[in-house]
């Protein structure tokens, strides 16, 4: 895991370069659609949060995440003409998604897959397949392959979206921000010694720091065995906070700057004042001083930060299960390539 | 709480009498739209998330749940004719809900309000209000203002559908069904009894019954201040099981048949193979064979299911509260009417 985290720098490099010549396939395939719908789950559906908040914002079209249990359970058959889908795996061989980007395709959308296979079974299925750079991903927990599909959702936004020069020189800048981040590893291993003792964690962000602070959250309960709830800050006001103090700590994913930034500092006070410890990744001075320790965060715009603000955050859970005395690269009882939700029709031995 | 909880069989009555008149406006309202988007938070929220699920398999349309960031932080000028954006909240004066349902307004929508508040500013704001007949909810656990809330998108969705006279004939009987899960308590409080000495939960379910698991986990939070991890059964399976097992149980949301069923119960006995404790609501014959021990579920059809199974849910986070040392009505630090995200522009005292 520490190896894979420390490839992302060229790997997700290798991926923009990689992408950037479809632009204008992309932009053909897309024409006339309006809905984008991405299908995904675990790490991948993760970086669809991202993909979505990107698309909204950046492309001005709505987006949304599909629920693959009406394709692959109720089979309905629910229109959807005019619809870009947008499947994500890295092994490209989940069936439930396959399934799904499938029915999409008769359902009425056109389809993209992300992958990091370009001969798997998604590959495929998909009208255009855009394949992440990450190389073969050994550890269980994603890092490689989640950074590259961040990196490829950042190309599909940009061919659907006008264009926009400062975007596309922020995201040339991204290899190098990644890579300034592997800097904090030290200080992700001591923040790990403060938080060896807790029972469970919640892990918050808002807008485009909500997708990291999900990933985090999977991260810990994958890596760590330890329970950790992912959520908006907004959600996290809206009543579960009465669940951060004692053994339960915050940990709060901030951009740089942007009109999210207040209101997670605010609530990094708010946390102070109730009595718990907040803990953060990224924002700026003030942040800083509202939280009880912080690993900083890239210089890039907020619709890209989160390929960098991903960074401590590994570090600091793969710092955290090997002083727990856990394996981070073998978590106990998971596979690398996960089927999920086929038990009605769960395939022999020789299915994908 | 309790008493709120009891008072649920004659509240979805009420509320299904006064918003069947309303179908014929509501169709004339969403001709010619598609996309069907939801707005909402917390309780409202899981609710929404029902409605997600009703809405694309019972009428076809597909749907998604709104990230109120994009509008209220972001401000992006997403194209959204030609979809139908409803806004919940018992309230109707949760200011961050009322600004997104007025963007998507702004950004060609058409708007669909429901609330509990005939006179509430969303209900003002929304082309048409679907009001619920909830009466004052005290506590602050939602409890009958979100099974009112679902009964009303049980209206919008048929509404929505071709004309699905086996779905009115078990919607007529969702009331009757609430009540028999009233009978459940003196068993709920039983099982609260095992659950005492729980440091977390995983609440999970999968299609319908998947939202009923976000509002659980959710009670969990807000009422017993205790860390739940609400999610679909595919995303546990992906990593996440790993937290189940010690001190963290799982409780499992079933439908009483359907394609998800078997899968639920699949889970159910995998967490028993790993040393856990599975507890279930719902299901059948095999699923509670599989838990370690079950609430009933109602006899209604898995598109329904959620308006009852909720109870036996509600009854077992009131008591646990209460065995906890707890005030469901009253959790600490909370407040019924939330206010999120809007650190940027706090309003004074005298807003809304």
């Amino acid at each position: 895991m520490a190896a894979e985290i420390a490839e992302q720098p060229d790997a997700v490099a290798r991926t923009l370069r990689a992408l950037r010549p479809l632009r204008g396939e992309l932009r053909r395939l897309a024409a006339g659609t309006g809905l984008v719908t991405f299908i995904a789950r675990g790490s991948s559906d993760n970086a669809a949060t991202y993909g979505r908040y990107l698309c909204e914002v950046q492309a001005r079209r709505p987006a949304s995440l599909a629920a693959p249990s009406v394709a692959t359970h109720y089979r309905a058959a629910v229109n959807l003409d005019g619809t870009l889908a947008v499947a994500l795996s890295q092994s490209g061989e989940t069936e439930e998604i396959v399934a799904t980007l499938r029915w999409a395709a008769e359902r009425g959308a056109r389809t993209v897959a992300v992958s990091n296979d370009p001969d798997s079974t998604l590959a495929a299925v998909a009208d255009l397949a855009l394949i992440t750079q990450a190389g073969p991903e050994l550890a269980v927990p994603a890092t490689k392959t989640y950074t590259t599909q961040l990196a490829a959702l950042t190309e599909l936004v940009a061919a659907l979206a006008p264009d926009d020069q400062a975007f596309d020189a922020a995201q040339a800048r991204v290899p190098a921000a990644i890579e300034a981040m592997l800097a904090s590893a030290p200080a992700a291993s001591l923040l790990a010694g403060e938080l060896t003792a807790m029972s469970s964690m919640v892990v918050s962000g808002r807008g485009f720091t909500y997708s990291t602070a999900l990933e985090l959250a999977l991260k810990v309960k994958e890596t760590c065995s330890l329970p950790a709830i992912g959520m908006s800050h907004a959600d996290l006001e809206h009543g579960p906070i009465a669940v951060v103090g004692g053994d339960t700590p915050v940990l709060l994913v901030a951009p740089g700057d942007g009109p999210v930034l207040p209101g997670i500092t605010a609530l990094a006070r708010q946390v102070a004042a109730r009595g718990g410890r907040a803990y953060g990744i990224g924002g700026d001075g003030a942040f800083a001083a509202a939280c009880d320790a912080v690993l900083p965060g890239p210089d890039l715009p907020e619709t890209l930060a989160p390929l960098a603000l991903i960074v401590p955050g590994q570090l600091l859970v793969e710092a955290l299960a090997r002083r727990l005395g856990l394996d981070p690269d073998h978590p106990h009882g998971l596979s690398k390539v996960t089927q999920t939700g086929g038990a009605m029709t769960r395939p022999g031995p020789g299915g994908p």
